[in-house]
């Protein structure tokens, strides 16, 4: 089972990183942009047929390692 | 307007990154995994009213700068 998580920065947090992509898309001639915020991305498979369980197990990788949960939100999406 | 922009590598380029965390997420005690990809994630807020002219800019962004077209795909949803 696939699954697909995306881990984004909190509201409220700075995000050099997706500064630099703003001000770069700027630079190159890009108009209209009001703002980029710049996340990571996964995916997962997983060796699990019971699509809860399967779930439980991707948000436990999230919480163990992939994501930094006093700056970071994270989404699962089952992929396919 | 909002757009959710995943770059991921083609199925065929070699994810060192992935392995990596793959190998760790084994390493602290997770079963059943298969396989994980890397990509990145952008959220990219455009200041236009018309949603082809939209999801064009943004496609232009990921053309010029986001995405290395040989070894990356990409995907633009629009948020929310």
């Amino acid at each position: 089972m696939k699954f697909e998580v995306t881990v984004t920065l909190k509201k409220d947090v700075l995000d050099p990183q997706g500064k630099v992509v703003s001000q770069t898309l700027k630079n190159i001639g890009i108009k209209n942009l009001t703002q980029v915020r710049q996340g990571k991305y996964f995916e997962i498979d997983v060796d699990e047929k019971d699509s809860s369980k399967a779930i439980d197990q991707v948000k436990e990788m999230c919480e163990k390692l992939l994501v930094n949960q006093i700056i970071e939100d994270f989404k699962i999406k089952k992929a396919g």
